[in-house]
């Protein structure tokens, strides 16, 4: 609350701190960043500006005590930047809300800010500003401007009967490494595929923009939730529904299959793309991306329908309602 | 963390009513918001892009048993807008993010929401999207995007010595709502001016717009922190000091002078416009401002210095150092 005195101003000092680590430096699209009331930034003549913003909140999406804070720092923009990639769009710049116990402004948020360096030159998506505040929980909350040529954004609520349902790569390894985390006694690393894809997420930011300059993509959103959760608001948004067949969902390998299935099923955190494609589309479709994308697995998972019903597929020929199974923070406990 | 199995989607159902409630309505500049991945926004041809994030937390910056939800839900989007008046631009669209107790996603969300709702109205900010999620203590953060015209944001760093300093409205009154308001043993009521300024603020969008559009002042910055915090901070943005004279610091009335001038000078979140003028245009902006704001008082406090000190012009005739009392939550405790 207002009205404390204090001489010292340890708040601009953080923000001065949080600005050389970021190493923010004026550029043309954004001459006002840090520092100001307010960020200016200069759209880019005939984009649309794409808007998303994200909780990444300690005890609800990461765990102080087993996730390294440079993680944290990656994953708070990555995650927030996939819902840019899922609209066909690119990243441009964000705003970083962080409010931190007092303790933890030294090496934790050394760290933190180096993941988020990391992440900030990868998607090249540059710090714009934010606000911070001492709380005794770390609170984290990242606004990502994104932008997308205009008439090309992908909805969700573009999908048609019939259209083909894809996904990239593959579901369940975040959270896969998330079991694997919760059972460390320690910060963890990532040691291994799917704890480095739970850790340090990669959005499909060069696949979303390509579905959306090619016009390929009818629907798209990322899987952040999982699927069992995420594939119903697509078609709840398209008022149509789909079929899956739960034998070609990709799923992690090396643990058995009816654990593979639940986690490809119902695991979130893959910030994977799920995605449709009108059946005239999909022979070129399929050639482009063999030339475009030749290492990226891209899988055909099923069809949209125009019975509104989520039917899964089984692999002993059994059809079974599709329930959501993902995460929701609102669920009853 | 993920991976909890229910098949309810209540976070969903909670979006659903957050955008009924706010009567989101798809507009030309914003074909797309609550809903999907993202939301889309057409920016105006030869305008800058205006950004700014704010923290509004209970415990921080308000009481859940003596704010009013709908003072809550009208202050997180009035004192984020306010950065953008202090650029001289217009709010546009908004992204909500609100982390929330469950047993408060009822009548507290209702009318918090209404509160936030009026504000959106009166700011003509409409809500673009957000993010939700459970906590046990109420968690909001606003970002406000806003345009200026391309090259008159008013920054900072614009202030030259000899430049005269002025502020709107009246200083110190939040803060002694504030003092009321910790007084009271119930959910207070905008019973006074004071309080109301403390519940209810209302930013100086038109007054910050018209200073930019007019070229009047040449560095520009609200007053969230303080008088004694934020002038500092826009010394410092423009490589200069000041000087200020007590006696013309607009203060509350009906109090005793000492402890007006003491909230006028330290105390927060009063969002007026504090703000330089060139010697030369101050007799024109004066004229200007009579026909244009014929009712808001404005006051001239003091003047910019090439010395880059603060100094305070008592009453009595003696001068001190102008030391920072506003509020900073890093402060040492």
């Amino acid at each position: 609350m207002p009205a404390q005195k204090n001489p010292d101003s340890n708040e601009d000092a953080l923000v001065s701190r949080i600005a050389r680590k970021l190493h923010f430096a004026k550029s043309a699209a954004l001459p006002i960043g840090v520092g100001d009331d307010a960020a200016l930034w200069h759209p880019t003549a005939g984009y649309q500006t794409v808007l998303t913003c994200d909780w990444f909140l300690e005890g609800s999406h990461f765990l102080r005590e087993k996730h390294p804070a440079d993680a944290v720092g990656w994953k708070c923009l990555a995650r927030a930047a996939s819902d840019i990639a899922a609209m066909g769009g690119k990243p441009r710049c964000f705003l970083l809300s962080l409010a931190l116990p007092g303790e933890l402004s030294g090496k934790w948020l050394d760290d933190f800010l180096g993941g988020l360096r990391r992440a900030s030159k990868a998607l090249r998506c540059e710090p714009a500003g934010g606000d911070t505040t001492r709380q005794d929980k770390v609170l984290i909350n990242v606004t990502v401007i994104g932008e997308v040529r205009k008439d090309r954004a992908v909805l969700r609520s573009g999908a048609r009967p019939d259209d083909l349902l894809f996904v990239s790569g593959t579901l369940g390894e975040a959270d896969l490494g998330l079991r694997q985390l919760r059972t460390q006694k320690r910060v963890a690393r990532a040691s291994n595929a799917a704890l480095r894809k739970h850790l340090y997420p990669e959005p499909r930011m060069a696949l979303g923009y390509w579905l959306a300059q090619n016009r390929f993509a009818t629907a798209m959103m990322d899987l952040s939730d999982g699927l069992s959760t995420d594939l119903p608001r697509l078609c709840k948004a398209s008022g149509v529904g789909a079929v899956i067949a739960e034998g070609a969902v990709p799923r992690p390998s090396r643990i058995p299959e009816a654990q593979a299935v639940r986690l490809a099923l119902d695991g979130g955190d893959d910030y994977e793309l799920l995605f449709t494609v009108r059946p005239s589309n999909v022979p070129r479709f399929k050639r482009s991306m063999q030339k475009s994308f030749p290492r990226l697995a891209i899988s055909n998972i099923g069809a949209i329908t125009e019975t509104k019903k989520l039917l899964l597929l089984k692999k002993e020929g059994v059809t079974q309602e599709f329930s959501s199974g993902g995460w929701d923070p609102f669920r009853k406990k």
